[in-house]
């Protein structure tokens, strides 16, 4: 070990043991995970092929299935955060040449179409103001004019709070013989969702907003029309890591092997969505309801004004107006750092103009709604 | 709410609170993390963009750096597993048409000619038997044959427990004017690596193994040789997810939001590198190499041989030959379930004829040897 001698150590940091702020994470995600989340993170971790976390994963598959409400076999947490999920579905299922229609009201429409892109798909786009949803209608018109192989909409745009409706949209699809993928990343928990009644092909989430876990292993599903769009492939899927037709072997019957997954992680999401199960879904998407609706009209008395129109504005995330002459920037950092409340800003067209609150998984509380309003009441100008 | 009515609760699953077995983890990974690092990954996340946060990146970073003794400024952990990070070192540099030349002597090879394929590459490979390395001058003679683009090597193969010396092998690449990508998957922090000196241009490991941490947050590393060629790319990268131009904006000094971090793993690896820092690298290396060689002494005492020849083998991982007439699958089965402890079985050219014996991080300690000597004594028939 002569070697050794030659080691540098200018790079060598002299570490304290983490000491992290305790913070009230009521931005756009991550939110605070559930106590027991963390405490199941912190159980020793077992093989990726050890029996007891094969159990694991089919727990996990079949509550996944129940909070989107579909019965898609292939139901599974990529090893990623929510845009390694987004990413698989485009992944596996744009060949090149395929056209693959976004509806972009937000940045995450964006992001869906930089993505498409670079799977080699023709992509085309209908916009939105940010805030605004698309009507039956304008998709029907969009589907007649680009004939997509593939339309991908949002279902809950993280970066305005706005909720797209789905009724009918998949029954669009079927008509125009499309895909329909849809990013439930800030609506999955919180929002309802009837995945298999929506007739959705494909779908992603993530795990660190609505159910309340921690970020890093994140919700996907594809049905069987998207299945067999993989299954009729001309190339490989141009992304190894994310390929379904390995990964539906490791977490199918075969169990070959693919990647290490996180092991703790999945502690942390099984914890997360059994949290859930024994709410029950109907009861978790009522408190997040009617823990919104308390936000909103806290928010009102002290003159705050949700951007996104009543009808559409999201359970999970809500955009709340600037007012005139009030540095946005500057509240969110005094709420940081003399409150330890995280809020998110705008993005994109909603810059400067909003801060985005959320109210997700075990943060959907009362009390969250309450220490924000105090504190929102000693840092805004009188 | 009436939506609600029409829940089906047919996947509700009546979950129990998790309670994972608690396994020696002696099989190529994951090894059991560090009980330090399992506490700081239970403390409650703050969001990917708070100032604490972005400390705890440049803490990361800087770790990163020291343990592979690089003083690269690109060196981050991706938000995924080390095939994420090894995906990330082919999707960033190569182009297609690109000639990529890959050692196999190991089932992570032929991974590496997989992926470079689905990135378009004109891949082209030189193999060796499981368990044996390439010389300098079989590694000249490929090079002037293939004139490739990158050549791609694995320090530490995983699958067979062999190790790739590298003296050299960097000058050559710069004198064939091709990048030296490398697998340090097996290797860092249990094997010393000399990235810098060694002329290694992209790098990419896990968190699971030698660092002691849990498996999801992985090592990617990428010197200026490599940078200049991704900014010399004629497409985009054919990967969002893991495009270094986006997160060299995040973990720069730009802070751009990329995709929400596995906050609670970063915790975790944070810690992992913090005790790495505290023990010393070359403490760490010679740890690693003396539990070891007391493992091989052991297990020869016993009648067991390692399959890889001396010189070469590698002190986090050991294949050890199965003696014949015994069934390798029953005797770690029996392991498993009688002595809760897991080694690996082998895989490819090697299914069958070697257990995998891993003494990684945390797990590299005398008592891991005795407990699977006497477990071996136990369950080996007399």
């Amino acid at each position: 070990m002569t070697l050794t001698l030659s080691i540098n150590d200018a790079q060598r940091l002299p570490l304290a043991p983490l000491a992290a702020p305790t913070r009230l994470l009521l931005g756009p995600g991550p939110s605070n995970a559930h106590p027991d989340v963390l405490a199941a993170m912190s159980q020793t971790p077992v093989g990726h092929l050890d029996p007891a976390f094969l159990q694991l994963m089919d727990e996990i598959q079949a509550q996944l299935r129940y909070v989107w409400q579909t019965e898609n076999q292939l139901t599974i947490a990529v090893s990623g955060t929510g845009t390694a999920a987004m990413e698989a579905t485009l992944a596996n299922t744009v060949e090149p040449g395929d056209v693959v229609l976004v509806g972009v009201a937000g940045y995450f429409g964006n992001r869906l179409v930089d993505m498409a892109g670079r799977y080699g798909a023709d992509v085309r786009s209908i916009t939105k103001s940010w805030g605004q949803v698309f009507s039956l209608e304008e998709l029907r018109t969009a589907l007649e004019t680009h004939r997509p192989a593939i339309l991908a909409l949002v279902h809950a745009e993280t970066s305005t709070g706005a909720r797209q409706p789905l009724e009918g949209v998949g029954d669009l699809c079927r008509e125009f013989d499309c895909l329909l993928l849809l990013d439930t990343v800030t609506s999955l928990g919180g929002v309802p969702i009837f995945l298999d009644e929506w007739k959705v092909d494909l779908a992603y989430s993530c795990s660190q907003k609505g159910l309340g876990c921690s970020p890093g292993a994140s919700p996907f599903t594809m049905g069987p029309r998207a299945i067999t769009k993989m299954q009729q492939r001309k190339t490989k899927v141009a992304n190894w890591y994310l390929d379904m037709n390995l990964l539906g072997k490791y977490w199918g019957s075969d169990r070959v092997y693919h990647h290490t997954a996180p092991i703790n992680l999945y502690y942390g999401l099984r914890e997360a969505l059994r949290l859930i199960g024994e709410e029950g879904l109907a009861n978790c998407w009522q408190r997040h309801q009617k823990n919104v609706e308390y936000l909103w009209q806290s928010l009102e008395e002290i003159g705050l004004t949700p951007h996104v129109e009543r009808e559409f504005r999201l359970p999970t995330l809500t955009t709340v107006r600037i007012p005139e002459g009030v540095d946005g920037k500057a509240i969110a950092r005094q709420l940081l750092n003399e409150h330890n409340i995280e809020v998110g800003g705008g993005l994109g067209e909603l810059a400067g103009k909003v801060w985005r609150v959320g109210l997700m998984g075990y943060n959907s509380r009362p009390e969250s709604v309450d220490r924000l309003v105090a504190a929102l009441k000693q840092v805004l100008p009188q």
